[in-house]
């Protein structure tokens, strides 16, 4: 098994839920571990829960951190000795397989880019993220926010990055791929949806379905839902704002509706925990893998305790054990070969007809 | 009070609830209304409800209806006697203030462009749409449709309509507008939006309190958050999907929580209903006015019923009351000369430097 290394210090709860996810996750799944950060702190926090002999984790002293606030390009660059950096420097020298970041999204896509370094042919690496779906599973949606200046190939490349992870990583037979657009017409939306939509029918590398609309992403009728980083971005804070009004408007109508909402709260309360919030809860699989680099890289919410450490680094090794790069790589000349092909086979039927 | 048009023959529910609606607003509202659609169907109704002479309720023959399935542009041009064209001449030739329209999304921005027309120095209609907020309030979403295909002034034109909407029909004294992106950085961002983003800053006419997230969307932090009309539509129909989820796991819950969750969802569900569906429900505000057109426009749900409809009427009265095309003329003259102004200022400041 491949090591994972784990930005120890980056997110909210840092270093000490970071730690005891990693610990979890040594304990639960027996994935070896790096943990990347402050020494001192990490050390203690290993102390305390007696794990500091474990020989599954390694501490890998980092000196610097980069804060939620901070400018990731400039902060990447200014601070080499910061602990996504050299997680991500020890995924690129292949020391680890994959890399968990929680913390600044901005800075672990930098670190991604940057430090692990893009896959051939890939122009922007991508962020795939689970949405729980009606049929009880997830839809990913790709990209949601790494690259906000998408042109025709961002829509073509997420969608072969989003397929493979969905039928490799995920194990889902024949995944449906949809295109996230205005309309189920395949001449709607904007002129670079509408190109890419054609570029998608005209190849049989991977599989189509068409368009998809915002609603769909929910339904489970597609696996996978490809979109540009600004949209992805913009559909999934709205989501977690949406989920913020849900549970604002639910107190208060436990609030004011008086003794009897109240009784009938408390007796709800567990079924509503284990099938209404536990579904939504993304501690339950952990983060958003940044594909099209080469290794792995989860990204985590600023706000992650624990168990979605453990959950994302479950997800790491999933990610890194299926060697993605080269399955990527092998797609793309695919795709490419065919292209080439397809506009050879044209221009002679056009030399023909001349 | 200015006569509103209603297209009694669009949506799921037509005529029925749309003619039952339009009784409503009449009732309650005094409101006069002009039912567009097949009269004797109409008639039919409007006796079985004892209204057939009331001196505020007019039918206005029509012989054709725009399907939800047909093509827009197609349909609105094929269909000369469709009602929602009709009607939307009435408002044309001045004798009604506004049209209701129900049904066909895509029908009733062609019938608002083409029939009523645009206002001059607008570019594009765009469709405003009430979300509920944390505060109890509304944000208003625009455009959430009406145009994919953004250039800059879109942004800031789209913003134009929604302060005054804002303002003037709202009444929301110095509203806060944002401009939807995916960080708060003014320099964040696909390249169109940090263009508008710095064009609504360097100017002065109407307020601008900067960039909004997805989230934002929700918190009630603005009064109205300005997008073009892809990413709009698309967080519009996920914000559906992620309600139709959150009922289904709500059942779910009370489906499998056993007699305990039961109990508990029969006391909770009057609470629930009153606190937390009422606010979520479109019915409560009708619909989503278009803008920049020269009358007013309201587009409503597709599967609205009697209460929507009714709604709809007051909003439409609202919207007709306020000459908003006089105030977007003036609005966007007053622009036009402080550009040119500043263009002026900048050439001379360049003039002295050389």
């Amino acid at each position: 098994m491949e090591k994972i290394a784990v930005d120890a210090m980056g997110g909210d709860f840092a270093p000490l839920e970071i730690v005891l996810g990693s610990i979890q996750a040594v304990r639960e799944f027996k994935i070896p571990v790096v943990l990347v950060g402050d020494k001192e702190q990490i050390l203690t926090i290993l102390k305390n829960n007696h794990e500091e002999n474990n020989p599954l984790i390694e501490i890998h002293h980092a000196s610097e951190v980069i804060e939620m606030g901070e400018h990731p390009g400039l902060a990447y660059r200014k601070k080499k000795d910061a602990s996504v950096s050299v997680g991500a420097r020890l995924v690129r020298a292949k020391e680890c397989g994959a890399l968990v970041a929680p913390g600044s999204t901005g800075a672990a896509v930098t670190a991604g880019l940057l430090g692990i370094g893009r896959i051939k042919g890939i122009e922007r690496p991508a962020i795939l993220t689970p949405i729980p779906n009606e049929k009880g599973r997830y839809t990913y949606l790709i990209d949601s926010g790494a690259s906000a200046q998408p042109k025709v190939e961002t829509y073509v490349q997420n969608a072969i990055l989003g397929y493979i992870y969905a039928s490799k990583v995920a194990g889902i037979k024949n995944p449906r791929i949809g295109l996230l657009n205005i309309g189920e017409e395949d001449t709607k939306g904007s002129p670079l949806v509408t190109e890419a939509n054609k570029v998608l029918q005209n190849q049989s590398i991977i599989p189509f379905s068409g368009n998809a609309e915002g609603r769909d992403i929910m339904t489970g009728e597609f696996d996978v839902v490809v979109t540009d980083g600004f949209t992805g971005n913009v559909v999934l804070k709205f989501g977690e704002g949406a989920g913020k009004l849900v549970k604002t408007l639910l107190k208060d109508a436990v609030t004011k509706g008086g003794i009897r909402a109240k009784i009938g709260a408390l007796l709800l309360a567990p079924a509503l925990k284990k099938y209404l919030a536990k579904p939504m809860d993304y501690a339950e699989y952990g983060g958003a893998p940044l594909l099209g680099i080469n290794g792995g890289l989860i990204i985590c919410h600023g706000a992650s305790k624990a168990k979605a450490i453990k959950n994302a680094i479950r997800m790491a090794e999933d990610v890194c054990k299926e060697n993605l790069d080269k399955v990527v790589t092998e797609t793309l000349a695919q795709l490419n070969e065919s292209t080439k092909a397809e506009s050879e086979e044209e221009k002679s039927v056009t030399d023909k007809e001349i």
